[in-house]
């Protein structure tokens, strides 16, 4: 079966959603492995908490990206586990060449707003802070940027006159709880091609 | 009555709205005059056809914005005609220092993408080639950046697998000549605030 990968920081709440629609039979793939850079991530709960292969691998000494020794252990944990596809799922680290080399084209991300607007972090609060009146959220390929890779899903979430940063933000991840997992699906099922870098979807 | 000024170098369709609903009267305001640097500009002929004032102002030496002394010009007739309120309508010059504190926080244009993401020059096409999948259109405060003032309205386009910039173009138009005079109609009523970049709607 089709075999993803996710990695995640946080609350894994794109991770859950996941697991959801394995459940009910929408996605028919298989989560070989969620692995942390945070031994806290309560991602790594909820994957224990489902009989999924759940590991913390230390990052190393930086903020922003991972060790090159450790993102190594990142690669092999996923390799280990037959990982076709990873899915970053609010992975707060940049992945570098070697982990990008290894797994090109089969690294995808979810982003909370419609880029190319608004990359980088919190982008729900550039959303508010720039007075834009429509957000959203955007699944792209990873390529070496920062959220610049090819779109494969996107979605528009308003921004209301008495929204606050948060209200925004969990109006936007209600999409990506939408977005993300039909990503997996279409890519799981091949149905998706890139031309230069438009994302072109088959009928589904 | 509340006046406005449009400039425009092309075919017009955004001004051709705005009377459409000065007719109908959705717009309780006056067109004062419609200025072009552009001698053939079809904007020019709708205005005549309409009874509006039309005035062909030579632009100058530069292509990208006004000679300073030609800008004086357009100043001053706006000025002459009373005008409260400047719509850039597919005018295709940067306004300048002068113009822009004659005029301050008064003078407004239309984008045809959701900004931030593609300004500057045949955004249509940009978004295409970036691979977006929602385009659409932005009216807002003219500051002297390129498209960065506060954002007044936007309207949302869904960009089709098989979309070329020319049909895009087309669907993005119909929803820039729905939200300008609505944008003109909320700033001619005063039912509209500024905080920060954050231009707040009242209730209309």
């Amino acid at each position: 079966m089709f075999t993803i990968g996710v990695l995640a920081s946080g609350k894994g709440s794109n991770l859950g959603a996941i697991i959801n629609h394995v459940k009910s039979g929408f996605l028919k793939i298989k989560i070989g492995v969620v692995i942390s850079d945070n031994p806290d991530a309560f991602a790594l709960e909820i994957a224990r908490a489902n009989g999924i292969e759940a590991r913390y691998i230390e990052p190393g000494r930086y903020r922003t990206i991972l060790d090159p020794e450790q993102e190594k252990k990142y690669v092999s944990c996923l390799r280990e586990h037959g990982v076709e596809l990873v899915c970053l799922a609010g992975f707060m680290r940049i992945i570098k060449k070697p982990f990008f080399d290894a797994f090109e084209g089969r690294i995808i991300n979810i982003h909370p707003s419609l880029l190319p607007s608004f990359p980088g972090l919190e982008a729900w609060k550039q959303a508010i802070d720039h007075g834009v009146k429509f957000s959203g959220c955007t699944v792209h390929f990873v390529d070496q940027g920062i959220d610049t890779g090819p779109i494969i899903l996107q979605a528009v979430v308003p921004v209301l006159e008495d929204d606050t940063p948060e209200r925004l933000h969990l109006r936007i991840q209600e999409k990506e709880h939408i977005i993300y997992p039909l990503a997996i699906k279409l890519i799981s099922e091949q149905k998706i091609r890139i031309e230069k870098r438009r994302v072109l979807i088959d009928e589904y």
